[in-house]
C-alpha cells in the first residue's frame, strides 16, 4: 500500500516532467539540473559555469533550498535571473515546483536554465524535473566510497563533476577508483575533475557543456 | 490529503520509537543516532569514538545505508557486534527497521548502540528512533552556510560535531560564526570541533559522551 502510494508519486511526476519538457522546448531552453550532496559545490560550479558562459548565451537558475536564499543571492550578483524555491523542508525538487517556478521566470530567449537541486545526494535522484541534461557533483573530501553508496544519482546522470581537487594533497580520495566506480555503474558517464577555487579543470567541463548547448540549438 | 498521509506516516513512526525506547530502556542500552551529509565523517567519527569507549563499556552498531555494507566491515574490524541495515533507495533510517533489526542483535549486556544513519543532512532529522541522544556532524569542507540551509538536523540535534578542522586552512569556512548560527537555531546544543584524522579535539567529545552515558545508567 505504501510502496503503490509512492508509485503514484513518482508516476504524476514523470508525467509533470514531460509537461516540463515541452515547456523548455517551445522556448529552445537546455535544461541542466545539478545534483550533490550539501557543500560539494554546486553554487560555486554554477558561477564559475556562469561566469564562463554568460557571454555566449541567455541564462537562468532556479535554486532549489529548504529555506533560506543565500545561493539565489550569489547568483543574482552575477546579474543572471534567479528564482528561488524553498522546499519548506522537502528534500528534493519535484517537477510541480519547477512548473509553478516558471510563473516567475520569463523563459522568452533563455538559452540555458540551470536547475539547482536541493543537497541531497539520495531524493532528488529519482525525480525528474524534464531537464535535457542531469550533472551529479562529487567532492573530494566527501571520500572515495560515496559511488558505491548512493549509485542512484550516478547511474542516473550523463555527467559526474568530480570538485575540489585542489584539497587532493589534504584528503583520503583515490581519483581513479572513483573513476572507475562511476563508469562501472555508468559506462556512458562523462567524468570531469576540476577545483572551482583554482580553476583547474573547468576548461574540458566549459567544452562539454557548451558541446551539449549547442548541439541542442535548432 | 498528501499532507495528511505524512503525517500519518511520521506519527505511526513516532509511536514505534517510543516502543524502541521502551525496549533500549529495558536493556539499560543508551542509544546515539548519528547524522550528517554524505562524507561528513560519521563512520570515522564512530571509529575514534569506538576506539576510545570500548574498553569502558560494552557497544554494538546499526548501520544504515542505502546499498553496501562497506561501513559495518570498517566497525566489525574493531571487533564491535554489528548489524547492516540496507534501506534499499529509502533516504533515511525508520524505527521499523531498526526494531526490525534488533532480531540480529542481542542488546543483553549492551551499554551503548550507535546507529549510524543513512548519509543525509534532511530526511533523518525527521525520523525518531527511540535513540537517547541524537549528534549532527558537518565538516569544514562543506562550508559555512550549511546550518541556516538545514536547520532541522541542528535543532532536533542535543550535540553537533563539526569534523575535518585539519583542513581549515585549506578550505572557507568560519568555526565562529558556524558556532553562533547552530546556537541561533538551538540554544542547548553542545558543539564540539575536532579532526578524526588528528585527534584534535576528540577529547572534550569523548568527555561529553562518557558523561551521558554514565549519567543514564542506572
Amino acid at each position: 500500500m505504501e510502496v503503490k502510494i509512492v508509485q503514484n508519486v513518482m508516476a504524476a511526476n514523470d508525467l509533470l516532467a514531460q509537461e516540463l519538457r515541452v515547456v523548455f522546448d517551445s522556448k529552445n531552453t537546455f535544461v541542466i539540473n545539478l545534483l550533490s550532496s550539501p557543500g560539494a559545490g554546486k553554487t560555486s560550479l554554477l558561477e564559475e559555469t556562469i561566469k564562463r558562459l554568460k557571454g555566449d548565451c541567455h541564462i537562468a537558475v532556479i535554486e532549489g533550498d529548504i529555506a533560506g536564499d543565500h545561493d539565489a543571492r550569489r547568483i543574482a550578483a552575477l546579474e543572471i535571473p534567479v528564482v528561488q524555491i524553498n522546499t519548506g523542508g522537502t528534500c528534493h525538487l519535484d517537477a510541480r515546483m519547477v512548473m509553478s517556478s516558471l510563473a516567475e521566470l520569463d523563459l522568452s530567449g533563455v538559452d540555458v536554465l540551470f536547475i539547482e537541486n536541493v543537497g541531497n545526494l539520495v531524493c532528488p535522484a529519482s525525480f525528474k524535473l524534464g531537464e535535457n541534461l542531469r550533472v551529479v557533483i562529487l567532492s573530494t573530501p566527501e571520500g572515495n566510497d560515496k559511488v558505491k553508496k548512493y549509485p542512484l544519482a550516478f547511474r542516473e546522470s550523463q555527467a559526474a563533476v568530480i570538485n575540489k581537487t585542489d584539497l587532493l594533497p589534504h584528503v583520503d580520495f583515490d581519483l581513479d577508483q572513483t573513476r572507475r566506480d562511476i563508469r562501472d555503474i555508468n559506462t556512458q558517464s562523462e567524468i570531469f575533475a576540476l577545483s572551482c577555487k583554482t580553476g583547474e579543470g573547468l576548461d574540458s567541463w566549459m567544452n562539454y557543456l557548451k558541446g551539449k548547448v549547442q548541439g541542442s540549438a535548432r
